[in-house]
């Protein structure tokens, strides 16, 4: 990992003297939310500035669900992998089906909930009561527009919310194949995110809703969780960088076009893709010996344990990759 | 469901008047713990005695696992359909993996957790810590002797407990296809439960364990989750008749015959077994004309949600299940 | 601790063997609930039965408070003091101002509020959003009708519930001075219980609300705190005898003549009033000596930690106390 | 608020172009932990960096206490006030003792401990079970040496944790009438926290024990809590600069300086102060016209809600504040 986009850092530095309100309640912050909102598309809304994507998931669905709720996610999903029972920490059930390339499909959404509604017994069962999804996915896909509005329709159907998680979203919005712009993401989600810290920033990440009346006193739900950041301004100062002059869509074209480039690099040379991704991470499944080697030069990591002969592995690329890197990395394929 | 056997009744009637100190630490409590230490074959161990089957999963899970550890359990688990989530409301993750027949099976259970080893990213995992199985399961099925031991073992081979839900106990232990007895039980078992309330008690599960350092200030646990009876007696008044002159036994041994010849009848009547159950519970899929005009003579439950032409059904059997009841229904198939 | 009131107890063992749904689905309960809400006056309403105090309340506070709200009490309240943290396990400070004789003050609670919503730091602060009291409370002690419709009304300024906790409640509608009966407790509080356990039953609590919209998916949450009776019929039955034939009145009526007897008895001996009573709950101070020499022929308890040379202790009446029992106690003084 | 020390702020950006692991398994961090564990006179420790000191507290007051256990904390304490009911959302109740100046006293501890020990009802009572301070406290006090000595002692006796907050540490340390090094801080508690967001860093609070076997799996907890930085080098860069050359002490004496001279500045102009703090946060109380008036030219805040007439102010200083910054502020009172 390497630290933020230059022209993040630059405006952290111009502003670091700055006096100013804390706790999120200063004028770069309100500015960000206004960037944000407006580029969303929102005549009204509400945003709110966390400091990493496990926070945010977390305290986004926390806030979503009443008691004895859960959220339906694939069985790949972040919350229900890599957060290390975050959810549930919180209290609330990961309520998994199988992903298909890391999505979920809107008939099997419904098929649950229909059978959750059908059961006599559904007052001891765990009632599905939102959606999670991520945009790009875990494994880098993206839903078509076909797909994200199936389940949209079956969230309206059950009156249930559709959240985004967007860690990547910048590199789902600058995907070449991809379907889906930053209005339609917000349009067609109850609450997203918009990834900062992977996509130009030190840390942050954007918590938006079109529909502010879901997530009540949700400052002090963020405290709660711990997640509210003293300097609340440098969230806001970071937010402003990437919605000016179209720094986060540059942020994702240059990450997607390295790794379209290494994507071929890899093909070309004979290896096998784990899964096609059309976003800035490339998976592959490579022999150990060759992950061994390639480990003394490049920056990658297994994509689960180790396996006996071969591995898929996981590259990722950002606004700091280059050329050079790329092409150094394929001629030692 | 009946009340409780007429034995254990007797027992609360005439006891009923005297003055005991609450909160279990009465004499019929201490003599209840002696029978079943008895009868479990242990010289030291400890047992506690609460009042239903989802507060003691919940207490003993929360007990036995530590902050972030999940426990492993069969997708068809209990603890992972029925309880409205107890388990995550404590902060824990169920780690589900796919039943046979109501069963986990060892290897899985050790590859799980090998691969939770593996993976460079483990502490972003939730900790598999501990093991759940219910015996009989779910489904009214039975784990053989060699499937017992050999779970086990990958659970000492890992250094984590295993715990054996037993609300339905006494029918595992009296099914002629049985290969364990209690002893068998408490000595596989890091901690388990022996089933009251679906086995002859108004209500009250015996959590044992041989290894009472596992379950330290558990009587604070248990009150911090309200499970503690204020006139605790009541339950140490029921396990002592239980567990007095075989009763215990007795009513495992009738409410086996009455389900075999129940599933005897139905199999007799060209009826499919949804699962081939050797204990009380037994499963049946029936058309859905069927189970409405059964419904009107005999109590059963949908397995799940009701589905288009035919659906699982489930039958159980008790103490106060008589042949003729069994005989009435089966000749109005 | 006794059982149950013979009665009670006659109505458990005439039922015993009968069919019925379980978890509280049955004609009992339903008839319980029936009763209820017309013992308190209502024509709608809505009544839970549930096995114990404890658990009523962290059900019922769990279910009235959103994620970082917390409940004012006194700093004696049973929630406070003597349920091993169960509030908080469920995520809920507990917001504790000083007690009078047991009690808290409107103003007081008043002034609470007016403080939270006064500090512009409030988003860190937990927010104040129900009051719990007892009637009696711990020390015995009862509200007077002013006092309560204090409470009562500043509850209605800011707009936030007040639930009463009647773990002894037929005790305080049965006191001489008591000014208010069970319809009064019903229309001045938004949820409260009447206890079972303490005043006639095995065990059983039902909460009640004169306005259910205030404990939507009440039964799943009952569930998923371990708080739901599989044999749930055995509270409906038990709740049917009390409030049959005008038990539950009586029960309280004994146990206040009881106590009565007791109190003059202690007072004309000598003996210092830990708090003057007026319910079923006697409270004195006793020279450590007379304590020992009392423990071997009554049973009362210590009132906190033992201290050098007196030590406040709590002698109880119920239904099965007889006037023997107190002339017998009072002449060994 | 403002942003990090000039200092800070330049290794922050010369670092960040480079590569490095995330989550904290940098060199950065490797190092700060390395320059920390020294400073504290440590030859083994456990370093922790985590963002921000809500989070600090909530991960490590969840990790020193089991089930059912409870932290001792004057009713001042920021655990207790304001973070938003942090620790009770971990299921943790914050047992309050009245403060002396933002302090607790070691004889109360001991008594408050005993008197829990003492008691036949311990089983219902949360545990007393750690000890949290503050240095300097909420209302800027010091320990002497003396009083931690003692508080120590009695934790000591008992075999629980004392855990310091030390989010404002640097100022406690160079307080003219400190009595305490670093290294004593490190020796008499358990685990403490070296404040960075309040002294000098962006954000970043360094979490140290001289005993890592009390903090087992920390790093699988904090990411639990949302609490791990993805880019943690962040955090190691900091603590780097500001242990190096002595950076954090110059940051407290530069404070420290500027709070005596304001708080001479209000004595002189007549001010009364709220309390009589040696370090950078200094309270007066003020009336409520001149509140009104100061807030158009300094930085302040009202601490607790506003009184009628006057109200208790704090103004806190830190590396940023200016001799002209003070001298202005006087001037105009």
């Amino acid at each position: 990992m390497v630290g933020a986009h230059p022209e993040v850092m630059r405006r952290l530095v111009e502003t670091n003297n700055l006096h100013t309100v804390g706790y999120g309640c200063d004028e770069f912050t309100a500015k960000a939310r206004e960037l944000i909102l407006h580029a969303c598309g929102f005549e009204k809304g509400a945003v709110y500035l966390l400091e990493g994507g496990t926070q945010a998931n977390a305290v986004v669905i926390d806030r979503l669900l009443d008691h004895n709720d859960g959220v339906i996610a694939a069985d790949t999903a972040h919350i229900n992998v890599h957060e290390a029972g975050a959810i549930e920490s919180n209290g609330h059930k990961v309520l998994t089906l199988p992903n298909h390339d890391g999505k979920l499909r809107a008939e099997e959404i419904c098929g649950y909930i229909k059978d959750y509604r059908n059961d006599d017994t559904y007052i001891h069962i765990v009632r599905p009561a939102m959606v999670y999804i991520s945009y790009p996915t875990e494994l880098g896909t993206l839903y078509t527009r076909d797909e994200l509005e199936s389940i949209r329709k079956v969230c309206d159907e059950y009156g249930i919310p559709l959240y985004i998680d967007g860690a990547r979203l910048a590199y789902g919005l600058a995907a070449e194949c991809g379907e889906l712009q930053l209005k339609d993401v917000a349009e067609l989600s109850d609450v997203f995110y918009i990834g900062g810290t992977k996509c130009g920033a030190l840390f942050g990440e954007a918590v938006v809703t079109r529909r502010p009346e879901l997530l009540p006193r949700f400052a002090s739900l963020i405290k709660l969780h711990g997640a509210t950041l003293a300097k609340g301004r440098l969230l806001g100062v970071q937010f402003c960088a990437l919605f000016t002059d179209g720094l986060y869509e540059k942020i994702g074209k240059h990450a997607i076009a390295m790794a379209m480039r290494l994507k071929a690099g890899f093909v070309e040379k004979g290896y096998r893709l784990y899964i096609d991704s059309p976003t800035n991470q490339q998976f592959f499944v490579l022999p150990n010996e060759k992950i061994d080697s390639l480990k003394k030069i490049a920056s990658f990591e297994l994509w689960g344990p180790r396996r006996e002969k071969e591995t898929p592995v996981r590259f990722v690329t950002d606004w700091a990759t280059t050329e050079e890197d790329i092409d150094t990395l394929i001629s030692a394929l």
